[in-house]
């Protein structure tokens, strides 16, 4: 395990009915898919695509383990930040934090924290090593 | 294609917080989930298994075209009954009616009025006939 | 009913896994939320808020009928554009003309084309005349 | 905070294709959807429906945290068993300790196992006390 002094990476996202339920604010599970928005576009924009890391490297990364605190609730057509940053690379995982923001310059207004593991597999689905392209890619 | 005189297929779901919206009722998109829901526990009552006919036969059952009437919204905790029908065989198409009701005796409670047209394809997304030895179980 | 010449539309989604199923590509009711982000951006855009037209109106917008054609599959991290363009105000409703396009500038690569009936309703759902005040701002 | 010696609740449910992904399984935030349907239906059992405490006693049930451990993927049509049960309840909150399986009866197919903490809140989402009836009957 090695600790990473990653940056963190901004997202956007806007709350749509879809996301909503009727309680009148975003539904729980959803917050999970914001955090997976974020990480994609994170690993894109160090060059990783995940469609092309199956193909190209026959490894996928998938969540194995997600821990996530629900502070407060976010509300049709808000305008949600995606905060995220790996804290430590494994032989065979990556572990993110993501932070959800009303505003991201209001640490109060912070929606809901989550912890995530992320598991490189085979096409099996067998944990395997980080390729070290990708993992270059990715600590760049 | 040939018209079908194929019995009504009923399948209760209840809704849940994740079906609805903060309109405080059930999210559009989601009665599609539902029929589809009741499209592959009818063809599994057939003996049809989707995941099975992708393996043996190399082909899927894709969704072509949909068309949704809405008439009155369904809330939380409510049991739906989706009801079934195929109305239409082709070559490589099913044609299905799905009604959604509240109360199924109780035709004014309509929730939703759904023509499916679903296509058979092969694993290359290739409209192709249906194989003979489903299409007979469906049609038995 | 009243023909509109209104302008086309443009607004961008990303393909995450959340959007795609085991056949691997968009699973198909979620076309009807790329469809309902475009719309809600789009009256975002006219200066039109749902969440605000609810309390200050005391209207929602509901979705009345859609019907999907869908042409070709899209997959995961692919950009799809939605081209939305109303092409009819009733009293109480209007009509939405909605495709979705891998490559906007090529018209063969069409995934999906969409009809979407919207009609204006009070708290209690019942369809009511689209406030003048709103309907100023979608036509401006 | 009591410790609860409450029995487990086993609920099934079936995999369709709304709740896989491109990877070919299921999608990792659709197990919350799972285990909260599997809540709702252990309340019902219990005499609580989500949508009567609303109206009656002005409370509802948020989820405060969950954490979730993925051990094997599930697939399309498998059958999967929710086993359910409380873990402690605390003035405002109950948490449950929900396990998926593959088969309930081989523990070696558990899917994934979660951690999930309920608050009760009022309608201004503020924390409150679970009304002693609830409690009351979620304890018989």
């Amino acid at each position: 395990m090695i600790d990473a002094m990653q940056p963190t990476f901004y997202y956007s996202i806007t709350v749509f009915y879809e996301d909503t339920d009727a309680a009148g604010v975003v539904y729980h599970a959803n917050y999970l898919k914001f955090m997976e928005r974020a990480r994609t576009i994170f690993l894109q924009q160090k060059g990783i695509k995940l469609s092309d890391i199956i193909v190209q490297d026959k490894v996928q990364f998938l969540v194995r383990a997600a821990s996530i605190s629900y502070e407060r609730p976010a509300r049709l057509e808000q305008s949600l930040t995606v905060a995220t940053k790996i804290t430590k690379f494994g032989r065979a995982s990556m572990h993110f934090k993501q932070n959800i923001f009303i505003d991201v310059a209001r640490p109060e207004t912070l929606v809901c924290s989550g912890d995530i593991v992320i598991v490189c597999t085979d096409l099996q689905y067998k944990p395997c090593a980080i390729p070290e392209r990708i993992l270059g890619e990715i600590k760049a």
